[in-house]
């Protein structure tokens, strides 16, 4: 099965607006085991959308546009689909109501352009909002299939998630059930994690069910995605049992491979390294404190985007002149790229911020060295109820490499110190 | 004069590295008046960046290729260019001496596999490198032209604005000089910088040189971008004198402008709204401290950003719960998001920092209402030698989104401030 994105929008041709839509959607597709190997972009001008589309047929089986689904007239991608379809356009009744209650729901007006949305090419199945108007499609041309999300993220993941590649998966098979797990890791390379987990690989390899994927998220870490599928045999109730049995063989599975890998899992799906040290947090009643050097408020800025961090998180301390370091965190005159300062800024910022724990991290972010120390030098400090750990950590690339670095990594530190003893 | 960009890499097809280079390249081809209709991401394989560019010398008269320029295997942009254009490789001797000084300069030893980068399809012109060790090329395939840059962003934005854009530029006329700059502006509608510019562009259209054309950084601002050109007559020194001329149209019209829109604009070309803070701040002699609060950072991660941040700005208090506002920053009992608090946190960075001037951010970030404030509420408080001032301001859309706006109003309000009287 070979899939093909098309993005519609001359916003992104014009750079005003960065494609990150088809990066996941690529992402999603190779997750769940479908090659693409062309992703194009288009502007809002029907013929160029029309011709991208019929070499995407020539080329793919599937082919999934993302945006133009608007109520403008700069939203064409219906009427391209249709041409594309040798169809007409037709207003569908059920998604003329879906729209005009969701305008009433929230007290507005909706104007005659809304409905637009409703319309669908001859043949197509709307994939109903759940988040926003414009209904995705999918629609069948010949022995292919183009499906249509809106531009808008949430609502394009939300449609692809729940809609598209299931659709996709089903299309490329016989009946079966499809799931996944996406277990996320942090601190081994690749190849290490492949040695680390070759056991089941070789296991995995014999059986064919479940599979196992690696995908590589940058300095985020790496990705390590188990998919398992069951055939729906005939009969009432066979997709239920499905269903069950691929749970059961992704629960397994992620059980043996957490016995292999053991704390280098963070999170699950997307859950992020903050959202997972905020998780751990919480559980234990804990509250948190930042200082911050060289990261400059990346850890914070991190933090406080988790969902509920109020409850945890009590704030941070940017130190990035040394007076601030002394007269704030009470770090002593001397080296500021130390260990001893790591531990005084831990230690100061859990004293100022009134938190249980608190996290540290003092480094040269370069271009130039500073005191001696070489750029990538990076020390993290963790304090919990007084006490401090440091550990010295060494990060590559540029400024902003180091900083980001810099920032996940000791997020892991403090990840890994919370699943120790003494927390409760 | 059509150009077509292909993005080379099967790391953007999967996701793992988002394609930001081309969205920055379309940006760029705009500005210059460069149509540009279409841009693809293909994998790195041989018979699929062949048809890709194929298909796209079909439909251009230039296309740039980024990407899959490096010495390895993998790295095969060069023999796809070869295939299309209908020629073999040749080792470029000066790339073969370039390369190799590059190597014993860093004091490393240079693999066969370096050797690679220094092959060029016969007929093209190699573009040399600066930063890094993957030449470009400008490769003719019959009328049109393929040219190949870096994948990596410094390298490939140098090689555009050094190489790839003039010689495009220069393509598509006679021979004339043409350059550009742009002023970025923040605060007004794209419709009213238009309003307010309309005596601009009603003289330019009838003049029609220099041209002035507006392109939205979504959050960031619009930007405003002034193309001037001037004919090179034939005779010595010409290119020198038209080289003079386009840069006093430029001049002229940027005084225009800036005539018309005062304060709106807060730099030039590539300089941000938190360097253009911190050129006011060090040419004031003055430092920097920040108070936020639903920021949570973001500020003071901007701000570090800046190169040279370490002669102007302190550092920064995340006052995440209220009794951090409180205890470090002085604010009295009673609403957070309110002006009082915002003047308080204001006060107590410049105070607890040991900064001359401060500035705090207080807010609602949703999702839910806060202290009966409504999702959106912003308050901006500026402290400059113990005095302070609040402003109000509202955001839209998600957390993620009122955050964004409501660090960047608050780096415009300050660099407002920095322009006024008295700081001297």
């Amino acid at each position: 099965m070979q899939a093909e994105i098309i993005a519609i929008g001359t916003e992104l041709l014009l750079g005003q607006v960065v494609d990150t839509n088809s990066s996941w959607m690529g992402e999603q597709l190779a997750l769940s085991g479908i090659a693409c190997h062309y992703q194009t972009k288009v502007g809002d001008n029907h013929g160029r959308i029309v011709a991208a589309l019929r070499l995407a047929l020539e080329r793919s089986d599937v082919v999934i546009c993302c945006g133009g689904l608007g109520p403008t007239q700069d939203d064409i991608t219906r009427e391209a689909i249709a041409e594309v379809a040798g169809v007409g356009l037709v207003r569908d009744e059920g998604l003329v109501e879906a729209i005009s209650t969701l305008f009433s729901a929230r007290g507005r007006v909706m104007s005659q352009n809304n409905l637009r949305q409703a319309d669908v090419p001859e043949g197509a199945v709307p994939i109903l909002q759940e988040r926003g108007t414009a209904p995705g499609l999918i629609c069948p041309v010949g022995p292919h299939v183009v499906y249509a999300v809106p531009g808008v993220p949430h609502e394009m993941r939300d449609m692809m998630t729940r809609a598209v590649i299931p659709d996709i998966v089903e299309r490329s098979g016989q009946a079966a059930v499809i799931a996944s797990r996406t277990l996320r890791t942090w601190g081994l390379a690749e190849s290490t994690l492949a040695e680390t987990l070759a056991s089941r690989i070789e296991a995995l390899d014999a059986l064919g069910n479940p599979t196992i994927a690696f995908l590589a998220s940058g300095i985020e870490g790496i990705k390590v995605r188990i998919t398992a599928s069951a055939a729906i045999p005939a009969g009432e109730g066979a997709a239920g049992r499905a269903r069950l049995e691929v749970d059961r063989l992704i629960a397994t599975e992620e059980t043996e491979i957490r016995d292999l890998l053991g704390d280098t899992v963070f999170g699950v799906d997307d859950e992020t390294m903050e959202a997972a040290v905020g998780r751990l947090l919480e559980a234990a009643g804990r509250t948190l404190g930042v200082a911050e050097s060289l990261t400059g408020g990346l850890m914070a800025s991190r933090l406080v985007a988790v969902p509920g961090a109020s409850n945890w998180f009590r704030g941070g301390i940017v130190s990035y002149a040394t007076e601030v370091k002394q007269t704030l965190l009470g770090v002593p005159p001397g080296p500021v790229v130390s260990a001893e300062a790591a531990e005084a800024m831990a230690l100061g910022a859990a004293r100022a911020l009134g938190a249980s724990v608190a996290l540290a991290v003092t480094g040269v972010a370069g271009p130039a060295e500073q005191e001696g120390q070489p750029v990538g030098t990076v020390w993290v400090g963790i304090a919990i109820d007084g006490a401090a750990e440091v550990v010295e950590v060494r990060g590559a690339g540029d400024r902003e490499r180091i900083r980001q670095f810099a920032t996940i990594n000791a997020l892991d530190l403090l990840r890994r110190r919370l699943l120790g003893p003494g927390l409760g």
